[in-house]
């Protein structure tokens, strides 16, 4: 049975990341979100099960202890993990599956090589502009941008631990780009439908 | 100085190649092909130094004497080259260069790993719907088809020695997966344009 391929896919604050990733999943069908764990409170509009699934610090440590989460780390005092058996679940119903992850999230599952997958950045073009945005989209206090900007800025400097560099400057470029690192991982020749690989090379 | 990157394509006769590159490079500026040395004759509409450089077997075997070719080989009993010398220099002028190869040369090519490359397959949806193909151009003989046949039979049992496979099956999501590569390869980290890579880490 094909399984999906994973792509750990990481971005400072402000980076443009939700947009990018609405607009290529919004076109390309078999992408889905691995939903991650966390202590943080939901946002506005955000769903349980969906976005995130929100638990409290308490169940969160407790799962940990079990061995649940095959990594997480603590970001803006808010804890964060990925279920091991979620996203191995996800991934057999052959879903392609984004895991929207910090930078020391992504070192960890990149040297556990748990499960083989692509590795995106998505970085502003400068961190003039991930301030100007930070400040122009008016949901953060002033210690969290500075927060925030502190944190992109050791963020980027593992940019060149990931396979694909997406800068987001011009939006409908970075776009197209995301979604040509997802169409191109899938043409990779392991990755044939294994009906089509079987059509072709079966008649050999 | 940003070098151009490498792109070794092979398919069997028929699969479409020539209609997909046409396509992606009119719509992705920076793409050249390679321009290989051939003894075959020019076919109608192919210009001398556009579609290949023709010249005799006398003088192809000369320069294949004096080393000029990072491969060579005789398909269909015409002899194909490809210069070291002019493929490097074109890559050294920034652009990305496609080299449409067959599956020896390919071969040699990454055996030497010479110069890094991506390699794609573009292989027809089936060998029959390759043949029907064939017929339908109606520009060979039944010769030439049933030789072009049994070449594509033994080509494409190398399809995996390929990094990508582009099933020609609708011609539309064909030229966007190609389209796609390309794209997904101009992203890989160590290929940002050097300014663009200058200034976001260059701030650091």
């Amino acid at each position: 049975m094909t399984t999906g391929k994973l792509f750990i896919l990481s971005a400072p604050s402000g980076a443009g990341k939700t947009t990018l990733l609405k607009r290529v999943m919004a076109d390309l069908p078999g992408l889905a979100f691995s939903v991650s764990h966390t202590t943080r409170l939901p946002r506005a509009g955000e769903l349980d099960g969906v976005d995130y699934h929100f638990v409290s610090r308490d169940q969160f440590e407790a799962m940990g202890e079990q061995g649940t989460f095959l990594e997480w780390a603590e970001v803006h005092g808010n804890l964060y993990g990925t279920s091991r058996p979620a996203l191995l679940a996800q991934l057999a119903t052959g879903v392609d599956v984004i895991l929207d992850i910090d930078v020391q999230g992504a070192e960890i599952l990149r040297k556990s090589a748990a499960i083989p997958a692509a590795s995106l950045f998505i970085t502003p073009p400068s961190l003039q502009e991930l301030e100007r945005r930070l400040r122009g989209r008016g949901t953060d206090s002033e210690e969290t941008i500075l927060l925030r900007l502190k944190n992109a800025r050791v963020e980027m400097q593992a940019v060149l631990d990931y396979e694909y560099l997406i800068v987001n400057d011009r939006l409908e470029q970075a776009i197209d780009t995301l979604r040509a690192v997802v169409i191109a991982e899938r043409s990779r020749g392991h990755r044939l439908p294994t009906g089509q690989a079987i059509e072709i090379l079966g008649e050999l």
